[in-house]
């Protein structure tokens, strides 16, 4: 059954750019899904330039924290069924924060350019406002990745916050970090 | 013997203000502070004002947050050894941002407004460069607790950050929250 999700993702990826638009499938994780997933996540930290994790982080400690916290992994595929991209949603905070939900992407270096960002996180608001969530926020955008943050400008997140010097980056030093926020429902 | 932080606390306890200055003793945390300090950090949580923790919290979840997964936890006490006040000090990102810190502290009610939370502050900065960390950061100051934005504002935070509607106060419903910031060394 095609959802409110899949309609977004087509609309997206219709859209004329640059590079020809990948089409992905987005669908829910399923472990099976692990060999292909974890070098893409593995070798995305390991360069230290867009995510906190350590650069030596083991293949475990990061199915830790990308399957087994979040409250929903989700994954990109090419037609041909290739996992290329992925995401988690989980909440923010404990308690009286937990309306706010926080996600995390990752594409496949040799696939990016194509839309796949772009339709993983349109797919995650819709997937945060059924999960009951009313805003999303990224806690830690580094601020040398101008692709990035243009593209979540481009989605409806604003700039709320720059923390000075709060990311280390591998190869340019301690350089500043965004917080970037959306309202999905009031 | 007197550390660098227990001077820093005997000065800001030295200084006049509306209240008897309490003079807290600062130290670790012990686990036969607890019966104390328990019941402090769950009123704290129930009132819903201050904290992201679900105001239903147990004892027990309160205990492994602020207890068992940061990095430390000390205690203020009065001079005749009754636990008025906590605060603990974890990294606030793994990896690549876990040069910045995250602290949070909590008053007993009764003890409010004579210095102690600025003692806490004040002590878990030094606490924090002894730690190695770089920077403090709170991530989630709730818009309406004026007196602690003041008091965080005197001792050199800056707000960095305001997240719209990011907290769901106990009596005021929907409220922004503030991040705000601290470089410690540079």
């Amino acid at each position: 059954m095609a959802t409110a999700a899949d309609a977004m993702v087509a609309r997206v990826s219709d859209r004329p750019g640059p590079h020809p638009r990948a089409m992905p499938l987005i669908r829910r994780y399923r472990e099976d899904d692990w060999p292909a997933l974890g070098p893409i996540l593995h070798e995305t930290f390991a360069a230290g330039d867009t995510y906190a994790f350590d650069p030596a982080t083991s293949l475990a400690e990061i199915h830790r924290a990308w399957i087994e916290l979040p409250a929903a992994t989700f994954v990109a595929c090419t037609p041909e069924g290739r996992v290329v991209g992925t995401y988690y949603i989980k909440a923010n905070q404990p308690g009286l924060g937990s309306h706010v939900c926080n996600c995390g992407y990752v594409v496949a270096p040799d696939v990016q350019g194509r839309g796949i960002a772009s339709a993983l996180c349109e797919h995650s608001q819709v997937e945060a406002i059924t999960l009951g969530f009313r805003a999303m926020q990224f806690n830690l955008v580094v601020s040398t990745n101008q692709r990035a943050i243009r593209l979540w400008q481009r989605l409806g997140f604003a700039i709320v916050g720059r923390l000075p010097n709060a990311f280390r980056h591998r190869s340019l030093g301690f350089v500043d970090a965004l917080v970037m926020y959306k309202v999905l429902a009031s």
